[in-house]
């Protein structure tokens, strides 16, 4: 039972170089071209960054999280002020997560049976449950255009409860695809199966068996290494189809953004730009610079030298590592800037190449890069 | 022996409406036009808020501590970064205090001599020392545009000493004044002695007979009534040559704008806009709003309505609560945007009825707003 598509979405494959891919996913808000990285506004604001600024960087489209606004300020409080665009002023695509990965993050401060979960508040201490149909029911009220199924992000060492987590996973996504009462938001599947490949595999499966407006990865941030995680996507590549977007959640350093292309990822978040940028932290394309540390006391050289961002083209590394030292907010934001301007780049730049038919070429000169070092 | 206008430096006074001036401030950086409003980036930023934000803002020239860079980063070390200007990306006029009033105001942490200031680091306890020189040699390594003599704050509360502590500002001046050896930076003097009219009038004749190129008034923020601070500066206005700047240090409520430019102030500066939006509360003309409050939880309408900021013409009162109740970032960053953009268009609009000659109708107007509150 195939899912005719949300109203207003409509994802158009432009190219594919390998197993790259180049496209542009309609939406209520706009248009988003692929592959295409997401900054995180986890509670309804991309942490230093404005709605202005972000899109001064070009970013598209952003996300927000269920279980941070469900608990503050509220769904409900959100839908009565018009909505997630209208209450965080972003007027482009938004997709919020199911909330169950947070949940999941929770350990001792949550349950979970075959029907749903129930936990703690991170906030206060109280007690909440998320069943599938009311994670629909919160993502329907805070209303972005891509919402996701609830999900359970099992441990990954154990295989066995993995089989169960995986079955529930299903079930629920199941339930989701029910309880989903707007015609007007894409609801992507969120495939799950650990390390595991047989549970990739079934996952992917039975997801598109059941018919989804695109495919979620989810489970692959959590603690398993590189060649696990890009593994894991080199099997469920072909299994996925190819006119669906597919995101990788929570995935985002600049050498997982061009090996999730490389194995035909569309989508990525995380918040691994701003948040590095609160520890005082520059991310770039051959590494990482502790902008906080002292050789950079008199460094006149921007973070990344020939970067184009606001911070690069106006601000030295002394001036911010001052900033960092000094506490002042306005570290925070250029470095914000900075590392989400290059993973916005760079998707820009590897859609450019997939659509010029050189992916390949751009993805060995990073890697020439990277591995020359600082 | 009436000084020359220091190199670059010009202050055209356009129109009088009663006291109340209108002038441009021509200066090595560009124009200021008068009365101003000068935001304050005591540590080379103003909290929150991009140097792009200032120019949208309409901001033309910020202020800078002499006290807290020469402590941090250090003031060679911006000089040989090539200055503040740069350093900070500030392409504007700047202005540096001496740091005598961040010196005084660490009370038991300093010891006064006839000579200077001896004081400990509020960052580390270090000793330190500032003489006449030595806060003018900080400030040309600095290199703003306007620089300002050491001067002693003293309490207010003991006339014999103000006496004493007058002397010595004024010595200072002179030693200031003396050690200055850029000639492409104008020195203000400062006035002081309190609330007293008779020190107040000693202070602008003995200044004034100095020759400075622009006169501060000092020690009207620590504590005094509003009718004090007024009550001076109707002493000093007729005494203050009419074709200088004058500058009120630390004041900046919309209504000591109001009140200061009544009484012949042309520059503004003061931390309460940004200090304000860091305790999530937010200036508006007639009165304050403490926004991380309840009633403000569900709140649609903007900051200020009518007010044409970034913030209020994309955000609501219920969403900037929900930012500061989140502890996000992006709370400080539009608090302090729409508080700054208060002042700055407060004394835009004030420039624009005094060259219209309906300056007094503009007070009259803002008394009547003030007073009928929310």
């Amino acid at each position: 039972m195939a899912k005719a598509s949300a109203r207003g979405f409509r994802f158009v494959l432009e190219a594919a170089d390998g197993r790259a891919r180049a496209g542009t996913y309609h939406t209520p808000h706009g248009p988003v071209e692929t592959p295409v990285f997401m900054p995180v506004g986890t509670q309804a604001s991309v942490k230093a960054v404005s709605p202005r600024a972000l899109h001064d960087l070009g970013a598209t489209v952003v996300l927000a999280n269920t279980y941070h606004l469900y608990l503050r300020p509220g769904d409900e409080l959100i839908a009565r002020l018009g909505g997630l665009h209208h209450f965080m002023a972003w007027d482009g695509p938004i997709l919020t997560d199911s909330g169950g990965f947070q949940v999941f993050s929770l350990a001792d401060q949550r349950r979970i049976d075959e029907d749903g979960v129930t936990f703690r508040s991170h906030l206060d201490g109280s007690e909440h449950r998320f069943t599938p149909e009311r994670a629909i029911a919160i993502q329907e009220n805070l209303g972005a255009d891509i919402i996701v199924c609830l999900d359970e992000c099992a441990d990954p060492s154990d295989y066995p409860y993995n089989v169960r987590a995986l079955a529930r996973t299903h079930a629920w996504a199941e339930r989701c695809r029910a309880a989903q009462s707007r015609s007007d938001q894409a609801l992507f599947g969120i495939l799950q199966g650990a390390v595991y490949p047989d549970l990739r595999e079934q996952s992917a499966r039975f997801l598109t068996d059941l018919g989804f407006d695109g495919y979620a990865i989810g489970g692959l941030s959590v603690g398993e290494s590189k060649a696990e995680t890009y593994g894991m996507l080199e099997v469920v590549d072909p299994l996925l189809p190819p006119d669906q977007p597919r995101y990788l959640m929570g995935v985002g350093t600049p050498e997982d953004l061009v090996e999730g292309v490389a194995r035909g990822v569309d989508m990525f978040d995380c918040v691994l730009p701003t948040r590095m940028a609160r520890t005082g932290t520059a991310l770039t394309r051959v590494g990482r610079l502790v902008l906080r540390n002292a050789p950079f006391a008199e460094d006149p050289a921007p973070i990344e030298p020939g970067c184009t961002c606001y911070a690069c083209t106006h601000f030295s590394r002394a001036y911010i590592r001052h900033l960092i030292k000094a506490k002042e907010i306005l570290a925070y934001q250029l470095l914000s800037i900075h590392n989400l301007h290059l993973l916005l780049t760079m998707a820009r730049e590897m859609r450019a190449a997939i659509l010029a038919g050189r992916f390949q070429a751009y993805r060995e000169a990073f890697w020439r890069a990277a591995n020359d070092g600082l």
